[in-house]
């Protein structure tokens, strides 16, 4: 009998979302024990925008606020104009419930392949702590004279001392958690250098905090090539919201692809629910074919036991995930559905 | 006798620049012909920048104006505060001379050693042609309240209806006269929607004119990843300043490195002269070692021999230093100026 129940909002969205979605419950199911997580559905994403033109109603927002934590699929569908879902539902559920920290690690397990030669597990073992409630992706900006000859279409970068501070603040702790303590600011502060200079301004105030972490700097054009070049350069890095955005992406091809990165949209400050999802989106190519990696999602469930205080079942599913990863070249192609009840399966066994 | 001559200016720079410029300038001298450079060298960088407070005077950017063309080598060192030689000297070059076009080549010559497992030449061969004189890199922008809790700063991506489809058309002519004739458009559309719709738009209706070239369009984020795992999908992709300036590091490290790496900033209009520099930076750990690798800096010699309509002298040196480039292997370790001699003589021989 469950002796602790968890608010557990689930939004399976779009094309692979659903099938991906489906596995990871199938392993949340798996670890609980005594964790019961009541679970609400929320269907949001192509078909209902198409329904009723809703992204993310506010009255469904409110619910979710209730919610203790959320695990999200993978939203967007060609038939929906490409920023609609993404800036409606995924951004405005980062912005509003607050998650200021987006949590993207990057490993790769023994047995997985990289694209990277000569690269082993021990090369790869970062966290990235991007930042996620502004930046670049404020929304803020416009244009004048749409469609003339003088149009002039703007985007701007909005950071602030108490947005930057905190993230910082967030990835100096989880560098003091690792072995390597070792804390790299991945920024533009030569040519972005108002928002360079606020993120490299705080970064060496909140040092002072944290002795036994070394920080250092790194432009992100810089960082990218080193992801592919040097990837054991990297322990924890913190940046900005697109920089994240960029970087985040490379390191998942660098650590055997989309289908196995995981991550959270975390408010560390738990005044609203954390949301968890693979990086990887809807593939409507693949939607219903059960061709789609679980993997990414049943890791961002690890991460979403991590979140609720179940370390210990988040190891488990960790680990289920690391031995399924090392026998898979053995096993062939699987189903979505093979891979999510063997991974369940190592996570009850 | 030389029968041509052309006004050359040369800024060698700090670090590793006045090395690799010295063996651009042999190569340069070998493949003349009765072609005459009249050079002007320019002692621009941190040295002038110590010894007077200057970056770019404007007295001697009205002499570079009045060049046909300039090579550049290399500026920046730790002794200059981060920003101040890179936007006093380099953007303030590439925006006062209109470089609208920032051309990038990636490419895989044969017996380079790339870090991507199994990746042949035929898979890595694109050209990136990034915008270079608006987006993120105007420096607009601002901080308010600076050093207090209440400190907000901001960054302007400044986009225009005459600046994107300049470079639009550029990258629609390149596309046009290479075998594969596709054009990709790597932007964030669905996150900075008033700056991607404008390259959006714009794309579709010069697209118009090149019914020839086939298009399509990628996000940031996922053209990272596929730089890495299928860098095959590339032949020309059009890109913001910002974005150009990313994943033109990630091709020059899955194309052999950062020391082979060209790069052209190019007024089309010829209002003013163009600028032709390696992608790397100064480099000052190595300096003055002859550790340099002057191959890149030889790659934009090609380049701005092409600039100034001497497309056969282009070829002669990419194809001596492709012999080159394939034999090093077995060659072992050379200097900077080893590695000049030998393209120098197979350019001359
Ligand atoms: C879908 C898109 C808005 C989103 C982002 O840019 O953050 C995605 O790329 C991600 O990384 O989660
Ligand atoms: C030095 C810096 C300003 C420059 C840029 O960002 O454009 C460099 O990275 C480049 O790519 O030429």
């Amino acid at each position: 009998m469950a002796s602790r129940s968890i608010r557990l909002a689930v939004i399976p969205g779009d094309g692979i979302g659903p099938e991906v979605v489906a596995e990871g419950l199938k392993v949340l199911d798996a670890v609980s024990g005594d964790l019961a997580f009541e679970q609400t559905s929320y269907d949001l994403g192509a078909a209902r925008w198409h329904r009723t033109g809703e992204t993310l109603p506010d009255s469904v927002l409110a619910e979710l606020r209730e919610q203790e934590v959320i695990l999200l699929g993978a939203v967007g569908d060609p038939s929906v104009p490409s920023g609609t879902l993404e800036r409606g539902l995924l951004l405005r559920t980062r912005f509003e419930l607050d998650h200021y920290v987006n949590l993207r690690p990057v490993k790769l397990f023994p047995g997985v392949s990289t694209p990277l030669a000569g690269v082993t597990p021990d090369d790869i073992d970062m966290v990235v702590v991007r930042e996620g409630t502004e930046g670049p992706y404020t929304g803020v900006g416009g244009v004048l004279r749409k469609g003339t000859p003088h149009e002039v279409a703007t985007q701007e970068s909005v950071n602030t001392a108490y947005g930057v501070e905190r993230v910082i603040r967030y990835a100096f702790e989880v560098a003091a958690s690792r072995p390597r303590r070792r804390l790299t600011l991945v920024h533009k502060d030569n040519v972005l250098t108002f928002a360079g200079d606020l993120y490299q301004r705080t970064l060496k105030r909140v040092a002072e905090e944290y002795p036994q972490v070394t920080t250092d700097y790194c432009h992100v054009d810089a960082a990218t090539m080193f992801f592919v070049s040097q990837p054991r350069r990297y322990d924890v890095i913190v940046t900005d919201n697109l920089f994240g955005d960029i970087i985040t992406d490379i390191g998942a091809a660098i650590a055997g692809g989309i289908g196995l990165a995981a991550s959270g949209n975390v408010n560390p400050d738990r005044t609203a629910p954390s949301m968890f999802e693979p990086v990887h989106g809807s593939a409507p190519d693949i939607a219903g074919q059960g061709k789609a990696d679980p993997t990414a999602t049943i890791l961002s469930v690890a991460m979403l036991l991590d979140h609720v205080g179940e370390g210990e079942g988040a190891r488990r599913v960790e680990q289920a995930v690391s031995e399924d990863l090392a026998e898979r070249a053995a096993l062939g192609a699987r189903s979505t559905s093979q891979i999510g009840d063997a991974i369940a399966k190592r996570v009850s066994g």
